[in-house]
């Protein structure tokens, strides 16, 4: 389903600056340049820029999709920003402080950012809300965007929903604007930490999910871990405030159906690789991109036993995700893992 | 991973006979044969019983799979039932009622029926509930087993998570002992309704997932257009008095997983070949085995029309039971109706 609308010359003067050139900054950049917005993506390196600039490709992501004119590339971090009215940040969760304590300077004041990382990080076990905050301050809007959204699929115009979530209705109302079309849809939510949980937790679950799949225990096994795990998304995002329904939708569910089920996940076939036999480290060192449910699992971990009231034990509460993190620490095989998960009773 | 137990002798008396030789009666079958209860399968043939009783399989569902000894076949219905401790029904939902109507003098007085069938009968609107019911009588107690169960991944084996949902917990726990295994774990409910709803809902959604993904529309349509599914799922199952927690579980979500997308689904394969063009009349006529999504897809939009409160407009709370039921109908194609569901807002 192609986007058959033809895209209209914007009548603001939005200039959006995507930080990270990895496949989801792509995406939005695709996405956004379509709707003939003026899109700079800040990328790391001269080549990236260049090919950008020159062939509108990246050499390294999504390298079949060709990116609208609109669309350019800096590796200059002051040239990136100066002019931006709207900043989207595409850094995966680990890289992200650093990078943007990098960034602050040359942030215009009060400019919006828009989130699309998902995931915990690792020591601090902050969110990517957290973050922000820290390293760009408090007085700026911040939204986070979320859903089943696989950035190929966006880049070559499949219909895609996501949810938008901000505590600033007007930075969500903006960002629907700005982003949504036919193919692209989007819906908005005040539930800032229902949706950060549902990013996080979805991608654990995947590698679960993934673990059952290689392991060859079929499609009522790995439906049935997934509910549970879905169960225990919504008990974890229930004890730090956010709104069952919030789980229940695109944020929720919905990723963890399409991180679960789809081809494209990086989550996912990290988890089908364990189940087969990889061993982890072959498997990390193997992948260009980033399994951001690696270091989230282990954060998770961390983050239910630090951060949790201490009324119940953690570990019979959220057998998934401790039982991810001790395959993943090599403290048990992915058979044995996922044998005690299928053994242990749900309720 | 097999069933590690050594299977033992049952303590009680109890004897089980299956109605229905299709897949999902035998591979209840299997789990009860490989716990060495006497089970009796009614089937409809005399080849079909010879085929079980001389060698141990069907002729025609899960053909590869061997039975256990302690399970036999028969076409006489008293022969059947009178022994009967314990009932599984296993009939189609559009045949169980002059199927049930036949049964009914040889059905032993008070002997419970666990029933494994799901949707809605066409004409009547009734559920399985209403129709054991009103066939059977109100005097015994009946149970309802759902959840994310394909019947050859039970029949070879492989670890599988359901629930049995009955307003009686003598009978959920008499379930519980009898089929719960390592490999087949059996959770209760008393949300009869809940897991009622469920159970044919998710097939009507597995349609809808089946044309998105025959018409190429990529994951992220799919989880999206499933997302919205479970959320007219739960709307609709609130409105009849479930309990949404049901439908968080193994037998909504659970079970919606696994039939949208596991190969094994007939629904989704019904979508999946409507998506690509095939015509329905070729798709029904070519298959052995009935998509009880497709009867189910048309009584539930009647039954929403008929049965619910008139205090909004039905087509636009429940967009996908509607626009499946207008493509089953032949009043928009597949991708016209896709579309439409893309396009509309989701709150």
């Amino acid at each position: 389903m192609k986007d058959e609308q033809a895209p209209q010359t914007p009548q603001n003067s939005e200039r959006v600056t995507v930080l990270g050139g990895g496949s989801f900054g792509l995406a939005m950049a695709s996405i956004l340049g379509k709707k003939k917005y003026p899109v700079k993506i800040l990328v790391r390196t001269q080549d990236a820029m260049d090919s950008i600039n020159i062939h509108h490709r990246s050499s390294t992501y999504l390298k079949d999709v060709t990116l609208p004119d609109s669309v350019t590339a800096t590796c200059d971090k002051e040239e990136a920003l100066k002019d931006a009215t709207l900043i989207i940040h595409a850094v995966p969760v680990q890289y992200s402080r650093k990078f943007l304590k990098e960034m602050a300077p040359y942030v215009p004041k009060d400019c919006p950012v828009i989130c699309t990382s998902k995931g915990i990080e690792t020591g601090t076990l902050c969110l990517m809300q957290d973050i922000l905050r820290e390293e760009l301050g408090d007085s700026r809007d911040y939204a986070f965007l979320s859903g089943p959204s696989f950035a190929r699929e966006i880049a070559v115009g499949l219909a895609t929903a996501v949810v938008v979530a901000s505590q600033s209705d007007t930075l969500t109302n903006r960002a629907a604007e700005i982003f949504g079309c036919e193919n692209f849809r989007v819906f908005t939510s005040k539930d800032v930490i229902g949706v950060e949980i549902g990013g996080a937790v979805k991608n654990v679950i995947a590698i679960a999910a993934g673990m059952c799949e290689g392991l060859g225990l079929g499609t009522n096994a790995v439906a049935g871990l997934v509910t549970r795990g879905c169960l225990e998304m919504q008990t974890l995002a229930r004890a730090v405030g956010a709104s069952p329904s919030t789980l229940m939708g695109l944020s929720g569910v919905g990723d963890t159906f399409g991180t679960c089920f789809g081809p494209l996940s990086r989550n996912r076939n990290l988890g089908i690789r364990l189940g087969q036999g990889e061993k982890l480290e072959d498997i990390l060192s193997s992948s260009t991109e980033v399994a951001e449910g690696y270091a989230t699992a282990l954060s998770l971990v961390e983050f239910l036993l630090t951060k949790m009231p201490r009324s119940f034990r953690m570990d019979l509460k959220f057998p998934i995700l401790f039982g991810v993190a001790e395959v993943l620490k090599g403290e048990r095989s992915p058979r044995e893992g996922m044998k005690d998960l299928m053994l242990m009773p749900i309720r």
